[in-house]
């Protein structure tokens, strides 16, 4: 057996009211999933206005950034065109999200669950990631 | 945050030789697949004469035995024709199991993982699911 | 390593042949899937008037009658409300075929194979299955 | 009728064994799948640290390679943007693997299985998946 450290729901409705004020800041609405270190989901909020087709997109990247322990956009370079990871995006049933927007929630430098953010550009919804998991760090 | 047990490869091992010394014993090669906590796939293997088909059902009934914390066969009595839980067995794209061989693995109280055993009949698969992890708790 | 038999192309096409003229025979067009002993697609034919929705039925119940290395109907009794393998049908997705219709072929002992028949009555299916097994057995 | 050989359990034994030793002198834990001849899972392990999203990952290059006959690594240059078979990699459910850490088992000329190997670099899967092949033929 090992232990393993985990986000529990107060951590998600905390990453969720910070992406909720970064969404606002930019006013953009979007679709916020937060999942646990065994990258199964714990909370999920489509804000009014957030994309129907970026629930399922939202929940894909925090899957990628918890099961892969790396943010989505990371994949980025490595699966271009003639890159060594190139074709990853459709693994696991299209899954596996090489769009920004997902990052993991790291906790004395251990993984212990991830945010998925969708509906707007990429690099807005990796900033709403980010801003999020800055306001759960300083809760 | 939250601390949990979780089973990990040398867990998965033992219970894996514990399955295969009871399927051998009765005479039955069996699929056998175990998952940690998460519900996500530590290991499996399919033993000499274990039928293809039930490579997924193991895998499936470890993942429900995991993930809803309980044994399959204990769905039985509650899905049937009339009772609340009738038509669960279509879930999650049929991925929740109901028939016997998918047992958790608890320690002092918390599921910690799961196993499941699929080729015999139902009560052969539980069988063979119990002694693993009779075996187990023994090491 | 493990050296194992196996249905060829040959075959194949002589269970399909069979399987036609048993068809014909009942004036019911079927759709007829052959299965290796690995569970894999080895020839298929929808006749003229087979039912669209039966092409996957008949590949599926070929697929358990491989996989299992058991016909399709002996899942019948074991599979009723109140017995043991009580939702096995949703299985595997819901290619686990419980409905008459999926047979094994059978050499010297050892499924090498399997045959699928869907379009008509349960009964009809299983029929033409067995039918198309005769004719290759006499070929 | 045709015979065919195909990897056993013994096999995949080794073959995981020498996976995780190769595994462990590059200090990569992985996730390592084993298929026999016929693309179906053999073995199954998911070392101390393999990622979660590997899982699935490993065990659809052991099935792309198993099934293809080909290392998962030769798809790149056929599939990149332009090339004939652009667009593969999402294929069978988005199962077919382009990404390297695939490897057929070969026996006198003929594939008798495949390895998979998913959570490190795809040329550290693939140096993996090739040790293990030399564990194993050296046996």
């Amino acid at each position: 057996m090992k232990s393993i450290l985990r986000l529990d729901i107060d951590d998600a409705r905390i990453l969720i009211a910070g992406a909720n004020a970064a969404a606002d800041e930019i006013g953009v609405p979007m679709c916020i999933a937060i999942m646990d270190e065994g990258a199964n989901l714990l909370a999920f909020e489509r804000m009014e206005g957030g994309k129907v087709s970026s629930s399922t997109i939202a929940i894909d990247k925090a899957f990628t950034a918890a099961a892969a322990k790396r943010a989505t956009h990371e994949y980025g370079a490595a699966s271009q065109p003639g890159a060594p990871a190139y074709g990853i995006n459709s693994a696991i049933g299209g899954r596996l999200m090489i769009v920004a927007g997902g990052v993991p929630v790291v906790h004395e430098g251990e993984v212990i669950g991830a945010i998925g953010i969708s509906s707007g550009t990429p690099a807005q919804d990796r900033a709403v990631a980010e801003a999020a998991i800055a306001h759960w760090l300083a809760r």
